[in-house]
């Protein structure tokens, strides 16, 4: 059982502790980066040798944040996790660390509480403004590049302030890492006003299989493994475009099909208003939640599409 | 020569106002009809006979501001221009009352003080901003309405905190906002995460003929007025295309053309780090802003290619 801890007993820990390794989730967003980013330079403005360990690589993006990155040289005295609800998110690299974690700072209200302390505030949209509160009770100058770390969690784990998790306290934190530096507008136009070539290949050949369907309540558009492979688009640029259907004017249920390796097509559908999606996708045997979720479907393509149809057309 | 007041002033000079009309710019946006919106339900609520005039139809998207729209049952006795830097941002219907305004509620550094009185924040991101102050010095009690209202002048206005003219205050305004009670999930769908099937084709087929240049460092996309005309597409669907090839990982100029109805070619330059669009775009007799410039070509397509790429080859 982990002992829940506060941000005073948090910042005793830390001050105390020697040769800090922070673990980032693997598969790292902005938020688990810039919180550990933020984090390592708070550290080392007080003497800690400290790196950042994650078990996947991290985009070049990034390199604004200056991560110090573990290279094996010493040994770890503290282990932090930092925006890691579980032990299924650390990745197999990071996997030895996993029966001695001294302290997890974390805003998922499903922590599983497997660190010996855990930091945790499943108030906090994003685990940077848990972070920024931590690092202000630091006896540290707050820099310009802290800023731009938190920032990053902040803005990218909220989706730029829009998401439901977005609070009053995100936006008053955002406003305090503006007056101390953050390159608001630089960091924007990287983190949301860019997209890879591959992406817009992918998503130009999915939109021209654009189809509506129920009076144009419903938009479905496909890709086929053929056409995927032809422009290199990965599982990331394919995840990015299955926001596209919903988004249209008077669409409430909008899927996007992408054929598997194996054939198959994997079912992405996304729902506004009261048309549930999971119930959508569980008659064919996936799930997922109210407005995303999905199923994978075994068979051609034009059966495919009848069979998502029909179920469609019972919730519609 | 206006009289500039400060917040206090205005709040006086309303509440001794009656009869008050409020006009928003042509072309209305969420910032004019925000502003004007929240005042409206201000003023209503300490008993003033009131309503909304703007010379362009409002969109149906804006139905949740629950606009008092004026309808020339009686004669204003106190006119309000809001968000209206200048005479030729008043539109023709609304032109008659021209000569008349009283008071003008503004946050554009070029406004040109056209009116009696004018209440102007220049520092202001949006002029929600500055009426939430002012409705906050007025004896009425905060609505959601009213928090809906200035939560889309405010994000909209910004580019949902993204733009360069977002502030620390923005951020502290939204967080009142929020907790006035503005719906900011629905109202961030509906301003941010919203495309008429029209944007969409035009948007396919944009793509379908992006190029790249100088090593992928500009990306030209192109529409003929064909295609304009098969989709439908009008100027604010096409206006929202141009800004797709500058997100393009690695690309630093953006162009994208589209033929008018005579034949000729407007093109659209965004740019990114140190290149000027203006200098592109002023050799061919065009101009604008550093990061976004225009100009007009007269010649078929691949001639009008040739002629901006050149002008690009000298900048990149």
């Amino acid at each position: 059982m982990t002992e829940q801890i506060d941000l005073a007993k948090a910042v005793q820990m830390l001050t105390q502790a020697e040769d800090i390794l922070l673990i980032c989730h693997k598969n790292p967003d902005g938020d688990t980066l810039g919180s550990a980013g933020a984090l390592l330079h708070a550290l080392q403005a007080i003497g800690k040798r400290t790196a950042i360990f994650c078990s996947d690589p991290i985009a070049d993006r990034y390199d604004y944040m200056q991560l110090t990155l573990y290279d094996g040289s010493w040994e770890p005295g503290f282990v932090v996790a930092v925006d890691v609800a579980g032990t299924q998110l650390f990745g197999e690299p990071a996997a030895k660390y996993l029966k001695r974690v001294d302290l997890c700072i974390d805003h998922h209200p499903s922590n599983s509480g497997y660190a010996e302390a855990t930091l945790l505030d499943p108030e906090a949209g994003a685990n940077a403004e848990l972070v920024y509160q931590l690092i202000g009770q630091m006896p540290v100058e707050f820099t310009p590049v802290m800023a731009d770390c938190l920032y990053t969690g902040v803005s990218t784990d909220t989706g730029c302030f829009k998401f439901a998790n977005t609070t009053p306290r995100t936006h008053h934190i955002a406003a305090e890492l503006m007056e101390r530096g953050a390159s608001f507008v630089k960091l924007n136009e990287l983190l949301f006003e860019s997209k890879s070539q591959r992406r817009l290949a992918i998503e130009q050949i999915a939109l021209s299989h654009l189809e509506y369907h129920f009076d144009g309540r419903c938009a479905l558009m496909y890709v086929t493994r053929e056409e995927i492979e032809n422009t290199g688009a990965d599982s990331n640029d394919l995840e990015g475009i299955t926001g596209i259907p919903r988004m249209i004017e008077g669409v409430v249920v909008g899927i996007t099909m992408r054929q598997l390796e194996s054939g198959s097509y994997k079912v992405s559908v996304r729902t506004a208003g009261e048309i549930d999606a999971c119930k959508i996708c569980a008659a064919l045997g996936g799930g997922g939640h109210i407005r995303a979720s999905g199923c994978e479907f075994f068979g051609n393509l034009e059966n495919a599409k009848a069979a998502v149809l029909a179920e469609v057309k019972k919730q519609i």
